[in-house]
């Protein structure tokens, strides 16, 4: 069965140690609230809550699934009691504004009660993480009646909202919705049209759901550029705003999935659903893209999560499980064989999961702080100062995004190999990770699409490879910092080499798409993992000269933690960043390597 | 809706072009059966009653999965059906010897046949699969009296056979075995005791299922040494070798898996069960040893099965769903956006399944000969030829069984990220794909199991480094024979310098291991990896030598054929053996790295 415990320390030694989030906080308008002592409240509370609320929920969540009777979606045993406990603790409203009920905190501790909650929950915390995509876009692009209508119901958690986006012919060309929307005399739209793979599109937590929905306009452009957004409550809203009567949205049916079985993933009609315009007409997708780069993150932190729940999931399994003498000799002698933990193969797996969760934990608060400002811009109305942050992050955004969501699939695999035939049993728990993790890398923009993102869009056309410039001579100028440090030689060395490496692999893609357009696509899923590999490499490089210099200064009173920081970090160096190697030789390879073979000649079946 | 295919014509060209084996059959006693038409009935038999008959049950007995009340297991709908027919057609027979009912072919027909089944449908493949372990085992090691009386109905097909090896406490170190036999007055055992993980332990597709079963004599020595093989038939026998009363034998319950879910994991608890010892005394994991390279490569070729699979189905996914345009330009100019297939990028996932699917199936085909040569050596009642060629085997086995599985759930993974979200829906069976092949790192020993047989038993204890000498000789020397071809240049030279470094990784590792014992443990899934990727690589450049060849030499029909191995081979030189890199470089790290930390280090969760 498995448990989870909130690993607070680690999640303070980011905060305080790492990135000083205290000095971030008097940075921001909202700051001043998230003050130490209400960062602990919130961080124990929601530890508290994800430890003892949630977490038993999982794993009998999954065994039950969603029903789905009649277009009524239930789900699962517990999920409609947990939030309720979620909504009367107000963590649903923990960083909106206050006028509209929330606590006004930064977008960081949000982003790190998402971290909580999904690690110990993923399916459950979806149905509120898919509320704050419907939040964002109404604060950021609803007119002020909307945000009155819809927000303090959305903020205090007493509804739940949903992104509406892929259709059956459709996920990333968005350019093909075909879901029409005409306008009806009062101002309103008529929806029409079929939405798939649609998370908590219908469910029985909140008695309202609110639905933000792309569709098309009668006289829109083909493609993209003729996309409308609009938001359509699931029961229109009485005079005095309440939940009313029935929209035209039904929920034609739930998928059967490999996971998230306790997620409901539904097919939305929309039959003459009654909508509303949110933002301008055809400008639809763009205000999409710029909510694209926090619900990545959102998604990136389920690639964590998993690490992080197969890591101590596996850990009391390896001291427990006896197998075999270790080949340096004999570890418990009074036992018939010697704990699994003693492997130097088993502890490869287990220090792999470990520095995957620590290091993209790490990645993950570092951004929070764009995030932060980020959303500070949208609570100024400052949209200059919006798009700055949303900027920097979006050139993390797909490294995040597309990277961590392929180690959570790899940690959950080194999970269930710790457990041999066991983990591949329902009852250990670990299979279930496994089949969770595995949704992480296809929604929100399949990997491939977070590739193209980051080396077709962020590297090259939008930067021409000062992305990389400025990222990398930034890593140096850290580097140069520890020139001298001993203890550091490793992480400074390596990485040196890796930053010129990192500009001249981009050069040379640069170069050659000059005349082989197609490279930037075959080299994109090597460009994004190398990227994910150094990127990470540079965190734990940063950790580990923090937990030195506390071991140094002596008098802490966890010596423990900062060593194994370190001797984690030693370990990412060298046996996880060597990957990067393969990538770097393999992502020049001209795109004829794929492209040259006929469609007709890939198999011979006849 | 999955569907397959056998790919007669790749498999002929392996059969044929590269491996020569009507030559190879020509060696040995049973050869003379498997004459060209033979060998073509056989396939076309095997293909059509895989494609038509087995196929179309897979995915909806995964939905079904097994039934289990009071002891009584059920299979899928049309599992016993088919299970009829393939009795009916004696292929169960294929390869055992014609005194005992079976048609006495070549056992690489063997592999072949169960690599065409089990691509259509892993787990009815299984319980055909397991009865092979115990006819083996019974073929090797029973009297004569034991054939007489269980082989002729093993081998039609009438009775199935099992291995009960694991227990709750034990899996790799059978060392820890407790199941008890006590000697009966009448030459027979009461078998006591517990197993888990029995694969088709229990099942209604025949009357009799045999047991062949580890346990302990009450005389015998702790560990290893004192485990003793038994058969133990479900049904006693009656005086005229019928299925008569029950035996002590009951299945306590069925596991509830990831996958595999409509082959039966069974408990099976032994209670005064009367069984037969098969061989010696105490010498029964010697036994069961000598049978692991045979089961460990029917594991293998599931690394190959779920490879194909996975290519064959995501196939017409990539040339039928359309999204965006390539960045070379519009290749559907008639449609709304280019079918997917002409992206670089899926193109880079497609080749992979098909570089990993066709390149592990040379790799078995090859080391079949060595199988088929092994089985002679029994048949022959040759102990010596018996134990040359399961050496010869035993070198291959960690290779092919460690590393093909691996890259079985790599190609699903591909595949489902094909399929986008689609991939993660039980509809398109992507998932399933993905669920079985999860399976197969785990049971008939963990990918760490392999890679520590491979790198510490065969490499280092058992050859001191010359297994890797005398495998990279054989490479280099086919490398002279092509060094002045130009079309070949890329293949030699990058195989070259791959050999050279191979024998210096082991010779480091070997020296490094006087001092630091773990690092075999530590470097061992490395290694595993690194042999895996250049033996392929080897594979792929003699598929290359000779389709180049064809392709000179003119008048093929199917030009088209064999210019796609040559891309393919061009592709995993490019794309897929620059892994090596990265395992090389990690391979070499100190176990310290590993071994250092405290074990109440790796987590600090108060």
């Amino acid at each position: 069965m498995l448990s989870y415990k909130a690993p607070l320390r680690d999640m303070k030694f980011l905060l305080n140690d790492v990135f000083d989030y205290q000095t971030h906080y008097q940075d921001l308008s909202n700051g001043a609230n998230a003050d130490p002592e209400t960062v602990d409240m919130i961080l124990n509370g929601v530890a508290d809550f994800s430890e003892n609320v949630i977490a038993p929920l999982y794993q009998p969540a999954d065994e039950e699934g969603c029903h789905f009777k009649d277009g009524v979606v239930t789900t699962p045993k517990g999920y409609k009691e947990a939030y309720q406990q979620f909504v009367e603790g107000g963590w649903q409203g923990l960083s909106y504004p206050e006028e509209y009920g929330g606590m006004n905190l930064p977008m960081s501790l949000n982003l790190i009660k998402s971290e909580m909650n999904g690690t110990a929950n993923w399916t459950w915390t979806m149905y509120a993480g898919l509320t704050t995509g419907c939040i964002n876009t109404l604060l950021q692009y609803g007119t002020d009646e909307q945000k009155d209508l819809y927000l303090p119901k959305l903020v205090d958690g007493s509804w739940a909202g949903t992104m509406c986006l892929t259709e059956p012919q459709c996920g990333t060309d968005l350019g093909q919705v075909k879901t029409k929307a005409e306008p009806l005399d009062d101002g309103s739209y008529k929806l029409n049209g079929t939405k798939i793979f649609i998370s908590g599109g219908e469910h029985d937590l909140t008695e309202n759901i609110i639905h933000i929905v792309l569709a098309r306009l009668p006289d829109a452009p083909e493609g993209t550029r003729g996309i409308s957004l609009f938001v359509v409550p699931k029961m229109l809203l009485t005079a005095d705003g309440e939940a009313g009567e029935r929209n035209g949205v039904t929920c034609g049916s739930i998928e059967h999935k490999m996971g998230i079985r306790s997620s409901a993933t539904c097919v939305l009609n929309f039959d003459d659903a009654v909508g509303y315009l949110i933002g301008e007409p055809h400008k639809g997708l763009k205000a999409m893209f710029t909510f694209m780069n926090t619900a990545r993150i959102g998604t990136a932190i389920q690639g964590i999560a998993h690490c992080e729940l197969a890591f101590q999931n596996a850990l009391p399994y390896a001291k427990e499980r006896r197998s075999m003498r270790t080949l340096s000799g004999v570890k418990d002698p009074d036992q018939v064989a010697d704990a699994i933990i003693h492997h130097a193969d088993v502890r490869r797996m287990l220090l792999t999961m470990k520095a995957f969760a620590e290091g993209g934990r790490s990645m993950i608060y570092h951004s929070a702080r764009y995030a932060d400002k980020m959303a500070q811009g949208i609570a100024d109305g400052n949209n200059e100062e919006f798009e700055k942050w949303d900027d920097k992050l979006g050139f993390y955004t797909p490294i995040l995004k597309g990277f961590l969501t392929e180690l959570g699939i790899e940690a959950a695999k080194h999970g269930q190999q710790i457990y041999g035939g066991h983990g591949y049993i329902k009852e250990w728990g670990m299979e279930l990770i496994a089949r969770d993790a595995r949704i992480a890398t296809l929604y929100e923009g399949t990997t491939g699409v977070q590739a193209l993102d980051l080396l077709g869009r962020k590297v090259i056309l939008q930067s021409k490879g000062k992305a990389i410039r400025d990222y990398t001579a930034s890593i140096m100028k850290w580097c140069g910092e520890y020139a001298l440090d001993k203890n550091m030689r490793k992480y400074v060395w390596a990485l040196t080499k890796l930053c010129a490496e990192w500009n001249t692999l981009t050069v040379r893609l640069m170069l050659s798409a000059r005349k082989d357009r197609e490279i930037i696509s075959a080299a994109s899923d090597d460009y994004l993992m190398y990227s994910g590999y150094v990127t990470m490499g540079y965190h734990w490089a940063r950790m580990a000269a923090i937990a030195l210099e506390k071991l140094e200064n002596g008098g802490t009173e966890a010596p423990e933690f900062y060593k194994a920081k370190v001797q984690t970090a030693e370990f990412y160096f060298d046996k996880i960043l060597p990957r990067t190697s393969g990538y770097a030789e393999s992502m020049l390879t001209p795109s004829e390597s794929m492209t040259a073979m006929d469609i007709e000649s890939f198999a011979f079946l006849e």
